[in-house]
């Protein structure tokens, strides 16, 4: 999956995915007010609502960029019926040929993540028959449980040929709390933890089996827009990984902070934006030029705008 | 919620639940075989054996137990269908009069973690409606994010009469990759990760709201009974929070390992166990006595047993 998503960004020359993230509140009232009229008040109407929204937005974007991010939360709070919406969601970009990063955050015991991996990035069988449930094509991992928590994600990219971004420095204010603490390793040196599992992250990615003919490792890993210094750093400290880069935009990532996050060769980062781009309609420049009607259109000039800005910090 | 539990767990001298984790290799032959015969080797097929394995479990330990904990990843991992089939469960249970503790390990930046706080202990609106998705009682929270993450779930708790069991020391061989580091604080002292995030979940239970008469606080804990040392480390540490112990049985925890995580009160803990109760049927002394057909009632006989054993060693 990285030489694909390696390819993507080199053709679309944006390192850039969408984080198809549908809040009720970013979803243009005339859109909403068909999909209840079709279905009521309820999960499903909401649903059919995201469902609206997000494919005007793919549609209007996929040209330009290698991938999207939808974030699992925003469906799984409309229960079922959101998560179908989930799975249709990750089905249609595919046939768009978009990478879809499912950011679902899941990490548990051996045996739970194994069920989590297959869920995602594998296949379960049912008598003789397997099924590929939400079938996206990399996820996003919590790294809290330690290696026997993560390494059954690993054994599915491997299997089946996905991608995992583990979570290292999350783009949230308070991700210092237990990131940032200094721990004591083995040999008496001490790092801040999001080095010591960066360095976790670095000992995944470097298995052969794992590195695409891009040099690139199927294991990634996360590091907020919101810590450059952390990302150059990290940035080092795990040079097989890409780097998918949250917190551009809405939580407060310039163009320039995102600099630290690229190797030299201009690669090795993924920087996702998601109200930046799906809610742009509702902010200048965008709001005045394009109104409610052209979201989809505000999000697409939006995507130029972020891909300029990206293009022109590394210049 | 934290008064119920307690109430439940004086009321059946029992302070346990059990894990409904069902994996297809634990469910009866039978069962599958009536189940794909209904639905066909398909995803509705596995949920639908899935839902009768549980529904026979619950209808033979419901009097018994105060609480069960359905972990959702043995459910994502059959998608929409095992979803729908986790949902249909948590309403049984709850029409049978047991609190549901969903081990859903979520947790993510804040408006992200908003959003799964509704999911699973909240509610969501659509126009004027509002729908509980997954209703779970209680659920588990994954703190590697920190406060902002966990703070959406802990107002959730205040709203809805809730309660969550917040990671701190999870059973699996590989916790202590990260969570057994020697963190430094501000104070110049030193402490392991996990009892930090100890004295945090003692913080966030602290708050007068959240306690309720029993003197509980709707916030707890994980704590693996592999790890007893650490329990009795962590059980002074939090003494307002319940603390939940996966690991008792298949993974290793005796009843001697227990006792730590009790208070003096007899209180303060509810013990999980998942396959030592829900495949007993698989393993002597149960497999001779019950046969395969008898699954739901050496399911019955494994509960008296491990509320002897943990009788006994509290004694």
């Amino acid at each position: 999956m990285i030489d694909r998503l390696v390819e993507a960004i080199q053709r679309t020359h944006a390192p850039i995915c969408v984080g198809l993230d549908p809040q009720m509140g970013f979803i243009p009232d005339e859109i909403k007010r068909k999909a209840f009229q079709a279905f009521g008040q309820t999960l499903e109407g909401a649903a059919e609502a995201i469902w609206q929204f997000n494919k005007a937005i793919i549609d209007a974007t996929a040209d330009l960029i290698p991938a999207v991010k939808p974030q699992v939360a925003m469906y799984e709070m409309f229960g079922i019926e959101g998560l179908r919406v989930f799975e249709k969601t990750v089905s249609y970009c595919q046939e768009k040929g978009l990478i879809v990063i499912g950011d679902v955050k899941r990490g548990d015991i051996g045996s739970t993540s194994a069920a989590y991996a297959s869920a995602h990035l594998g296949t379960v069988t049912v008598g003789d028959v397997s099924f590929a449930p939400f079938h996206e094509d990399i996820c996003t991992v919590n790294p809290y449980l330690g290696s026997d928590g993560v390494m059954p994600f690993v054994k599915e990219c491997a299997a089946h040929g996905k991608g995992i971004f583990v979570l290292v420095k999350t783009s949230n204010p308070s991700s210092g709390e237990f990131q940032d603490r200094i721990v004591t390793l083995e040999d008496g040196s001490s790092c801040p933890l999001y080095e010591l599992v960066g360095k976790k992250v670095d000992e995944w990615a470097s298995d052969p089996a794992l590195i695409g003919e891009s040099g690139y490792s199927e294991i990634g890993a996360v590091v907020g827009a919101t810590y450059p210094e952390m990302g150059r750093q990290l940035r080092a400290i795990m040079p097989k990984s890409f780097i998918l880069v949250p917190g551009y935009g809405a939580q407060g990532g310039t163009g320039k902070d995102l600099v630290p996050f690229f190797g030299e060769d201009g690669l090795g980062a993924i920087v996702n934006s998601s109200r930046g781009i799906i809610a742009a309609y509702r902010k200048e420049p965008y709001a005045e030029r394009f109104g409610e009607a052209g979201f989809a259109q505000a999000a697409r000039e939006a995507v130029l705008d972020m891909k300029a800005d990206i293009e022109q910090a590394l210049a």
